[in-house]
């Protein structure tokens, strides 16, 4: 909601960007980009804003003092599916770490992956008037973060796009990194190539597994349906999953695992079976590189996808952007640890 | 403080716990020792309590409901050093399983081993008017967390016992674990053991190093101080430190390190030299089953770490136990992954 300028001059408050913007009849976009001195801004629009500047008297430093002033509580809230897995730990240190550069406090829950704890707890973070939201989604469909039930704090997903409501999100090139690897593979010679899949289903593991199914169709080859398997929670039965699959009488001389966990199981496959299988997993693993067998690795920062949910969200709190969604996706590398067979 | 009985009924608060106490002439920990049946109470003081319980119409539910009334905020706050290492995500994680079974909200923050931040944050989440503080310190003195500075609000410190105040600390078996460490090396015939301690002085590095040098002396070895180094921040300045270690005129045979990150480069000098060098180190890696050299590990449960630290801080908001300060030392296990020689 937009302030009457004359209003909030005579409620003595600071005027803010929107102020600046309506009185501009411009978005508050084009305020921020005005002020920092963006090329793209037209001449006209800008010479609009620097008028309303000066005649409501605003100045930039205002919009981090508004976040504190106000009632504003000073609080972030981020919620993820599991503290203890490292890719969310370091996601929550990316976040953290803007927020900790703006002043606020980062507040954070775990939903353990179910979609019942997010939603109590989202709304425990909207009742302690947190100032936005992180929110790494548990399941596929986010209608429960909709506007309404969040009493206008804006919220931005990580990991996952939103589904069921408008918000921001930041996103890993989930398709991108799955279809560089299924396509290497191919390169390498490999015709057999399984797929572990994450055991539910998640945009992330759908995204992976479109990608690989797309970058061997580019090589015009078909995914066989027996090599699609699922690596379950545990080591044991992700390790039964692996060898139920190499047993099989035509089986896989590569694999593509879609996370750490499948990635793991099938090295540990090699390693106690001491037979050859060419890896490539989605996720960094740290100590890859200190492995008994080679592996390839399709990888990306953790910590980034977090500093860049925050600083969308920030933005979004400052009323400094916007209503149209925006997407950030962040891009993958692959690495190779260990001999790996370039292919010619 | 014990409030008065009387002053409590005429007030209609529910009496506490301590109310209790004070009417029996006992201590609160004996009031939850008989509330919960325990067989070590004395009979006498037994009756006692329960004639108290009754007078003063005392109900058990009452704690919990005393944690959410009366302008409790349901905050609990957590100060770790950093949430991108394993270790103190699986802490927090512990924190928070026991924070919200209690209903209690985690707000966390971390101090990057920096004493002047953690300060910073402690006076914020009290500020915040957390209800009670788990705090992993930065330094080796925490004179700054002493009652007066934070209003009454109870603290306990992880993975380090407290020094400069009172107050309850859960801790690991530092000394314990390095001390079987060690002498496993001696029993196994290495004469020639570095030690690899962490970089900067901690309560936890200290009780590594005593007990490393404790289990040698038991076995009649006196360390040699040329042994004896720390392995910095970072993987190239720490790969540094083991090849001038090994490159010595009488290198060692075997190496202590006394965290992860010593054990990670004495494993990448076995990896890029291919030479033979025993490996102990303190902390669990998950993936060490996958390395290609053999490796043990002193472990233990960070998680459980963070729960027993929860526990004891949420019986001290329910004023629950005596003034005493308390400390829980949580146990190590020595596990081994790759072929390793066992000791005749």
């Amino acid at each position: 909601m937009t302030r009457d300028p004359a209003t909030a001059a005579a409620s003595r408050q600071p005027p803010t960007m929107r102020d600046v913007a309506a009185h501009a009849g411009v978005s508050p976009m084009t305020v921020s980009r005005t002020l920092r001195d963006e090329p793209s801004v037209d001449r006209v629009l800008r010479e609009r804003v620097l008028a309303a500047v000066e005649e409501l008297g605003y100045r930039r430093n205002d919009w981090a003092r508004g976040l504190r002033g106000g009632g504003a509580t000073g609080l972030l809230g981020l919620v993820i599916t599991n503290l203890g897995n490292p890719f969310y730990s370091q996601l929550a240190t990316g976040v953290e770490a803007v927020a900790a550069e703006a002043g606020l406090q980062l507040l954070v829950g775990t939903s353990a992956d179910d979609v019942a704890r997010e939603r109590g707890l989202v709304a425990g973070l909207v009742s302690r008037r947190v100032e936005g939201l992180v929110v790494v989604p548990a399941g596929t469909d986010q209608g429960h973060l909709a506007g309404s039930s969040l009493h206008g704090v804006p919220v931005v997903l990580a990991t996952s796009p939103a589904s069921g409501l408008a918000a921001d999100a930041v996103v890993v090139d989930d398709f991108g990194g799955a279809r560089e690897a299924s396509r290497r593979l191919f390169l390498e010679g490999h015709r057999r190539i399984a797929f572990l899949g994450l055991s539910h289903e998640t945009w992330t593991g759908q995204e992976r597994r479109r990608g690989f199914t797309a970058g061997l169709a580019e090589c015009g080859l078909e995914v066989d349906p027996e090599l699609v398997v699922t690596t379950p929670a545990g080591d044991h039965d992700a390790d039964t999953t692996l060898w139920r699959l190499m047993s099989a009488p035509r089986p896989p001389t590569a694999v593509f695992a879609a996370n750490h966990r499948g990635t793991l199981a099938a090295c540990r496959w090699v390693r106690s079976t001491g037979e050859r299988l060419r890896i490539i997993g989605f996720d960094d693993i740290a100590t890859a590189p200190l492995f008994a067998m080679p592996v390839s690795l399709v990888g990306y920062s953790p910590a980034e996808l977090g500093r860049r949910a925050a600083e969308l969200l920030l933005e979004r709190v400052r009323g400094d952007v916007d209503d149209e969604p925006r997407r950030v996706v962040v891009a993958t590398q692959l690495s190779h640890h260990g001999h790996v067979d370039v292919p010619a």
